[in-house]
């Protein structure tokens, strides 16, 4: 292999797959970066056998071939070269990579490209087309509610479900559930759904922004895997094979009192209520008030032991009975920072009925959160 | 206590003495600052017993007084609030601070003011003045050569000496020395010494960037103590009573090559090299080549068992015989990150001996390398 490629675009290229190398693995070839000539153009790919990416960037090709080195070693090296042409050449009796630039030269020693895993192809005539915009945006407000917890897979992923026109991300941890549906701009001819880690899903959003206009999908059958095609990169990643939690009993089908509040005047209160309640298991009360003939209000309170106590004090519409309800702190200022609208709506039926949270005129995105024990 | 203050101030005030705050003590009170009013202004204060910062902002005092609250939750709190007036009102019997911004309001508990250890008051017509430009200069030069070794506390300090009107300060961690001196403006009476805390210096530095234009030192005799003084901040830190060694008994004297580079070219291949030589113990090679009829360079080497190799060709002026010399590729980079001119000298005699790097036409600093092995 030698090739000449431009420093900056091999910099973004190996920052792209480097997220997918393995951090520590007992393979070595999974540390490293696959580098090989592919039709005119450089192919970068990296995988920890969960999640491989590969990223194609413009080369000049003199002669085809394939090698893998270290990732980091590589990326490091490349970031500290002038924006200028990197040669690139194998010696493949060595295996060694020889990258030149200016009056710089590294010989780095590799491992033999055959070592590393096949990444797989997707047959994009079956591609579901997405945009990238919605797209980002489904997986921003859906994938931070996946849970950590090794114990129960299926909770680690990002369920998605096509059917119709309509795409569904769901995300859950056994205490909030986030529900985000979009429109397709072409129907799907059969139902379709999987359980993408929610790891893959974060990689992705972040990989897309600065990648084209359309993502395309490809589930290929029986294979147990999610190929997202972009113009120069794919993410392929390992589907979990759980059942997804029937989300959709737990999700209220009534509320008894409406509360409409600003967006950033909430997220503001729990920020500041959050200062007192992580000392008390992140717990703050919303005392919902809704007396007659004076303007409804939510007092945010959280109170420690060993700290001290907080109110901020909101102006809100409630329609409905007054009422105290407890949530995680957290939980709520997470769904909050992912609602784009002025306001937002909080449902509530009891103080031990969980409550839905909704960007007001848009039924596009739910949240759910259980809520916990009044103190 | 009650006073109104601007949240923009007191968030500034607190990052300022945060700093200073005990990360972890058995003292409950050093996790505390210190508010108290003070000539119609609010000080803050906080110490680890080894540093205090006290920092004193505008303030409408309404009634004296003074507490202390937990450092991290009044930052984290105020930090929260929006840029207006904050109302701090203490509620002395129940030792909590009430803290109100808008519809927002905390109770915070406090311990006793007469708890917190007191700050020193110096006595400033002792004062020595510095120049706060060339003062943070000398620190960045000189601080991180101070070694971790709490084995060998005197080299986890920065030796400052004054004497005439000469400030002098060096650090070393037994491999390398760096030596920076400076003129004051007004010259002292005797000459004085004292070894300052590296981590106290750093501190130092960054606080007096956006605080005055003159540092006031003093160092009142017998207290083992030395306290800065700035227009709004003082930073006083407990002096390390340790014999510094005597660096001018290390400094060479004489050079048999003298080899000068471009700072930026020879810190680029320092970089290039270190992704090589961080994998082998942090050598390079520096081949110092001097032949007759063409002109000088240097080859900077690097070489990994593991990883591979590393070269870079520097143009140069050598004057004198050629020589291999090693060094750990970490020091030199983070001398060269320090030195401003355009050119750098590297003086060497021998492949054992020490190398001597000095900015191009300037002498008040100098940094001394001890080289390493050649492989």
């Amino acid at each position: 292999m030698k090739t000449n490629v431009y420093q900056q675009q091999l910099a973004h290229g190996l920052g792209i797959v480097s997220k997918a190398v393995a951090a520590r693995s007992t393979l070595p070839v999974l540390s490293n970066v696959l580098l090989a000539t592919d039709d005119g153009r450089l192919r970068l790919s990296a995988t920890n056998l969960e999640v491989g990416i590969t990223c194609w960037i413009g080369a000049q090709i003199i002669e085809d071939g394939s090698i893998t080195v270290p990732a980091r070693t590589l990326a490091d090296l490349v970031s500290t070269l002038p924006g200028d042409t990197v040669s690139l050449d194998l010696n493949t009796q060595t295996q060694t990579l020889n990258v030149k630039c200016g009056s710089s030269s590294t010989d780095i020693k590799g491992l033999d490209a055959q070592e590393f895993p096949p990444m797989p192809v997707p047959e994009l005539d079956d591609a579901v087309e997405l945009n990238v915009a919605d797209f980002r945006e489904m997986i921003q407000q859906v994938a931070f509610c996946a849970s950590n917890d090794d114990a129960r897979p299926a909770l680690q992923g990002v369920s998605v479900t096509l059917s119709g026109n309509t795409i569904t991300m769901a995300a859950t941890d056994g205490f909030r559930i986030s529900v985000r549906k979009s429109s397709l701009s072409t129907p799907v001819p059969q139902t379709l759904s999987a359980i993408i880690p929610a790891r893959a899903m974060i990689e992705l959003s972040r990989i897309a922004g600065d990648s084209g206009d359309v993502v395309k999908m490809v589930i290929p059958q029986g294979r147990g895997q999610v190929i997202f095609h972009l113009p120069d990169v794919e993410l392929a990643s390992q589907l979990i094979d759980a059942n997804f939690p029937d989300y959709k009993l737990i999700i209220p089908q009534s509320y008894k009192t409406r509360t409409i509040l600003p967006t950033s005047a909430l997220l503001k209160a729990c920020r500041q209520a959050e200062v007192i309640a992580r000392d008390s298991n992140n717990v703050i009360r919303l005392e919902i008030i809704n007396n007659e003939n004076e303007p409804g209000r939510v007092e945010v309170q959280a109170t420690s032991e060993e700290t001290g106590a907080s109110e901020i004090i909101l102006d809100a519409s409630v329609d409905g009975p007054a009422l105290p309800i407890a949530f995680n702190v957290r939980f709520l200022r997470e769904v909050l920072d992912v609602i784009k609208t002025p306001n937002v709506v909080i449902e509530t039926t009891s103080n031990n009925s969980p409550g839905v949270i909704r960007p007001v005129n848009d039924d596009s995105f739910l949240h759910v959160i259980m809520p916990m024990h009044l103190g």
